[in-house]
């Protein structure tokens, strides 16, 4: 196991702690979405003479908006309208992916408004899909400085709260309870103790909330811990090798962003990490694996063929890697996110191939 | 309710004793697959100052080979394995769709053989998926009358046991095991009671079990019932307007085959009703409802894109009637069969519009 440096709340963005409140305030709110399990594709994981793999799936792709993103999002929502006494106000953030639908439909499950800017290149369907949650699209040009510059006077005029789509430390908590459900559900529903969780790497809110919570769960110095959960757990992030910017700072050993031009299907890990998310990555996360698109679009088309599930190729990463046989060896029982399920279904990536 | 003649056991092929023995018998062995619900659905099913429609999705096509076909298939074979106190034998059957798959699996399971009589120009995919089970296929003529031929000299010749994919009383009973769970997931996973449940009809395999199970439930003459389960729950069966013989023969109140050409996207709903389900299916079934290729397909895209789950057409008719209004009025909770989730990722039906 990776050593961990003693950690005070003060180095981190997030704890343990902020993940279990994260948990109690988005309770009955967020789906506890299945964690279901598949022998052909524990078969294919499995190498020559390996004790055979264990892979325990959790789906949120089954989740409200079909992403993980609502997790944080209405942790965010929930937590601000608390501890500023309120019932009512706005939220805003700049997104055209899955953060877009989250907070907008997180915000008005509260009675609340949400201001979403986008690139003006955004797919119309896109839009609707954020309007149909009741939200306002504001349109900017295309670029990082345009949209911030434009989200940050919502934020001067109107007193919005911004949610950074994965630097925030609201959202980074929310997507955290990701793990604890997964460990739980393991355990609980499977009678088994995982020995990693694998999750895709493109922001970082959910790699760096859900290895601080797997991760600390696991610490013994810590008094609330249970003791019942297997002790040096792993996380791994996976990456599309089209957008390597988690894997070269880890390697390098500080935040970098993206040095070469970004090309990868997983069109939800384009983004780069910010600085909330990269010290958790750096201390947390055993390793960082990273996979072509070609095993992305692979690992995809066999969850929709023998799992009946629809994922988006950033949901699929994970599994990619696994399938791909990138874990180091002694990694049995293993969780894998399916992040997020939301595609194109007139547009999927093996029919662009024929 | 429809008036159910008083039944004795020598009336239908199967009671609801068989379909709880079915049930002991492939506990364990055969998935219970979730009950899932889809907020957006609801409401496009939900007509103009109607009570909220409430639908319960039982995901047979999570079921082991991706459809409710390896209940009955399982049981005919765990069945006849224990009344001849055998270990091993030879099942086979003539079917080129899930039921192949569903008994190659299911006589591997119990370490027995099959013989799966295909026509000789079913897709070399779907033989490999049966060869994949370990079970041996033989290929005939494309007629009914060479498959029955074929099977029925494999019969003679090894004296296997022949299991019919939908008139076989063992089958039957086996996919009534669906309506069992369903009704018991509502009621334990939702607090629900359902008004009805909503079957696809084909061969009427599922359709007989499920109505058997479901209305002997709810017939309070019955020293087994249990009180908690609402009475007079409705079993509605969907057919498509391309192979239509069930609703011809339920409407002429005698068992009819197909009249003219038969074509639908739903190729699971292609056969034509046996001796066995039809009185079942007179009797028990409150009424049949059509649906058109087109409410098919796009009830079958809705499912893919808001439920994340991949359904076949065949597995989409149910979910086509309840979206396109066809229920009668006061049909509220509503409980809904994913029957199969098998299809070819590369030919999906609403590209070939394109």
């Amino acid at each position: 196991m990776k050593t961990i440096p003693l950690m005070s709340s003060s180095d981190y963005a997030i704890s343990l702690a902020s993940v279990k409140a994260a948990a109690e305030r988005i309770n009955g709110f967020a789906h506890r979405t299945p964690v279901l399990t598949c022998h052909a594709l524990e078969t294919i994981a499995t190498g020559e003479n390996e004790t055979p793999k264990q892979l325990f799936f959790k789906c949120e792709n089954l989740q409200k908006v079909g992403a993980f993103k609502y997790r944080g999002a209405l942790n965010a929502v929930k937590k601000f309208l608390q501890e500023n006494e309120q019932t009512s106000t706005t939220f805003v953030t700049h997104s055209s992916g899955n953060h877009a639908q989250a907070l907008s439909l997180a915000a008005r499950d509260a009675n609340c408004n949400a201001v979403i800017v986008m690139p003006n290149n955004a797919p119309v369907v896109k839009q609707s899909a954020v309007r149909g949650y009741g939200a306002q699209v504001l349109l900017c040009e295309p670029t990082n400085e345009a949209r911030e510059k434009m989200a940050n006077e919502v934020v001067k005029d109107t007193g919005a709260r911004f949610v950074h789509p994965s630097n925030d430390p609201d959202v980074m908590s929310g997507q955290g309870t990701v793990a604890l459900e997964l460990l739980e559900q393991a355990k609980d529903e499977y009678g088994v103790e995982l020995d990693a969780i694998i999750v895709p790497i493109g922001g970082a809110g959910l790699c760096s909330g859900v290895a601080m919570a797997a991760k600390c769960i696991d610490l013994t110095m810590l008094p609330t811990i249970s003791q019942s959960l297997k002790p040096g757990i792993k996380v791994f992030a996976v990456e599309p090798t089209g957008a390597a910017d988690a894997y070269n700072s880890f390697q390098k050993g500080e935040l970098m962003g993206h040095t070469g031009p970004v090309n990868t299907v997983a069109d939800g890990l384009r983004t780069t990490l910010g600085d909330n998310n990269w010290p958790i990555v750096r201390d947390f996360v055993d390793e960082i694996l990273l996979v072509s698109d070609e095993e992305i679009v692979s690992a995809m088309k066999l969850i929709w063929e023998r799992m009946k599930l629809v994922v988006e190729p950033s949901g699929a990463v994970a599994t990619a890697a696994v399938l791909a046989h990138k874990l180091p060896k002694g990694i049995n029982n293993v969780g894998i996110v399916f992040s997020g399920g939301n595609v194109d279904l007139e547009k999927l990536p093996w029919m662009s191939k024929a």
